[in-house]
């Protein structure tokens, strides 16, 4: 037999730049040095949906007027996070011959920011890639980590792919639309990563909640900057130690049980995380990791914050279990949950007994 | 403003190897060595279509008897390369809850791989792919590249992504049941590397042409490996210099002329191109690029092939201009041709004259 060894060039040793500042989409020589800071070639797609287009598309086209910029327009909510949205950003691309030079910008959420990256990993397989989040939630976690996807029926983001942007600009005049429950959601990710990785930082905001929530841009410029250089940091060392960038998850299973079982859109992600949040907390005080001023503390930001700090009501001990499992297709090793060694300290565990998970859950 | 740099990690420091050998595909032992030098979960999808599940599936099935083997059916031929046909294949993973240690095998010519590639590259955000290409075209073109995609009604390949395979496993007992027609034609591409980049492989190439048409063993895996290894020193070379890749095409703006002209598979690929080969000679010669006697050569061995050294009677000057133009999208600069600056040396090049063009192009 012969073997011909086919050697894998390192596709990508450059990095990217998040780009934090109010005014931003605005300024036309400056989304002019960052369209040449990459070669992007004169055309543009803008995919948004139709509010965010309402309230920041002209003035993008207006900055963005030495491109041809073609505005595709999204139904919106992550109903359509699907394979048919994909397929008419390939159509309109296709009518308005769109070459693989061409960029394509995410102006919106994670679920725009998702079905945009996915379009643009693979149109041609793969033009350039521009974020523009517009929600908190899309600013600290869309914007690292290079995830993109649709949900099919059978399941969320099972079709998708790792791509990362050229370039991620925050413009935090988009915050000032956003209505005050989903920024807050959004802060629910921002505390995640105090309580997951900078103890420090957790300090910083129970400081800075009331001018997060005031919308102080100083305030927001350090709080959204810290979030994604956690997230970066984390994800950067999970390709040496596998499994870290799960920390990630800290109140995501507890949460998505809560999303699940109240039907998606009733508790918004950042509320469900919350109340989650809590329960992981709990359950780390129950193992001995944390002491209960840990967790008064835990408690204390999520309420300054207006978060849950409690699921919902009618949920008993089997609703959870059951999704919980399901959620994470648990095997034989049992169902591993991010847990708080300390506060800025989190660790995947399977070290907790059913009676203590119990515990910390309703009857 | 504040900037945060997210650096990008080397995503593939890897390599994959082509395996070459006779009864590769029904070696239990051997299969389950690939499966586990990448860790594959149990989980295995075969795709392919009817005709060649009838001749190899069955073994196939049996070397994979310690893994879930589900097999995906695809209509045969080019017209279902398309998004239709990967829904298909997602659909069937969802169905049979394949996770994300999953391996998909793309088990027959160019439209098996091509559509496989792509959705291992997008289910689930990527999983294992694993190429068994059964045609003499995919075996020296589609195994090295990492090429995958499916056409749209706008155009072929606007759908895609680079995605390598974990491994490529090139049976050559399925050239057996390969038609000698579809044989002669990946013997062009074949005959293309000789002439793009090794003038000694292009001299071994005429003296065994004829090994070669008879199917002889250790003349194939030569030819193979030598083909794959010119394929793998292009594309890497092409990472810094940027282009190279482009003299892969050479012949091909003369034959995707043809083939659109007569309708795509009224002429196969390989003839098509085998034609256009000849005319990127003959330009070359008109250039003084090559000899008279290099010219010969290059006729001599088509014909030795089999395959036509001549485009289609009935098409005229401005049918190949046309369609030149519009395949390459030219622009300012001209049409660039990839054309010999000797035996065995490929450029791309625009330093031809009208009056050049149509002295080897029909009136």
């Amino acid at each position: 037999m012969k073997t011909v060894p086919v050697p894998l060039q390192a596709i990508d040793s450059r990095l990217y730049k998040i780009h934090l500042d109010s005014g931003l989409l605005t300024q036309q020589d400056f989304m002019r040095g960052i369209m040449q800071s990459f070669n992007a070639g004169k055309q543009v797609a803008v995919v948004t949906n139709p509010q965010i287009a309402k309230h920041y598309l002209p003035s993008l086209q207006e900055s963005l007027s030495n491109y041809e910029v073609l505005p595709v327009i999204l139904p919106e909510g992550e109903a359509h996070k699907n394979i048919e949205s994909v397929m008419s950003i390939f159509h309109q691309l296709s009518d308005a011959e769109f070459n693989r030079s061409c960029t394509l910008m995410a102006l919106g959420g994670g679920v725009i920011g998702d079905i945009t990256g996915y379009a643009a990993a693979t149109w041609m397989r793969g033009v350039n890639f521009v974020q523009l989040p517009t929600t908190l939630l899309a600013q600290v976690d869309s914007s690292v980590g290079g995830k993109t996807g649709v949900n099919i029926p059978q399941g969320k983001n099972m079709i998708g792919a790792f791509y990362h942007p050229r370039a991620v600009i925050t413009d935090l005049n988009t915050l000032h639309t956003l209505p005050a429950r989903e920024f807050k959601a959004g802060l629910a990710e921002v505390i995640k990563y105090g309580l997951i990785y900078d103890e420090q930082f957790l300090t910083w905001l129970e400081k800075n909640i009331d001018k997060l929530i005031d919308l102080d841009k100083q305030s927001l410029i350090y709080a959204i900057q810290r979030s994604c250089e956690i997230k970066a940091e984390v994800v950067a060392q999970d390709e040496k130690e596998q499994g870290l960038r799960a920390i990630l998850n800290l109140g995501h299973t507890f949460g998505h049980a809560i999303e699940a079982a109240m039907g998606y859109g009733k508790w918004l992600h950042g509320e469900a995380i919350s109340a989650g949040m809590v329960m992981a907390a709990k359950l780390s005080y129950e193992l001995g990791w944390i002491k209960s001023i840990d967790l008064e503390r835990v408690q204390a930001i999520f309420q300054q914050t207006g978060l849950p700090i409690e699921g919902p009501k009618n949920l008993s001990y089997e609703d959870y279990w059951q999704r919980m499992v399901k959620d994470k297709k648990s095997r034989d090793e049992g169902l591993p949950l991010v847990l708080l060694k300390s506060l800025g300290k989190a660790v995947v565990s399977y070290d907790y007994t059913e009676q203590q998970l119990r515990k910390i859950l309703p009857k």
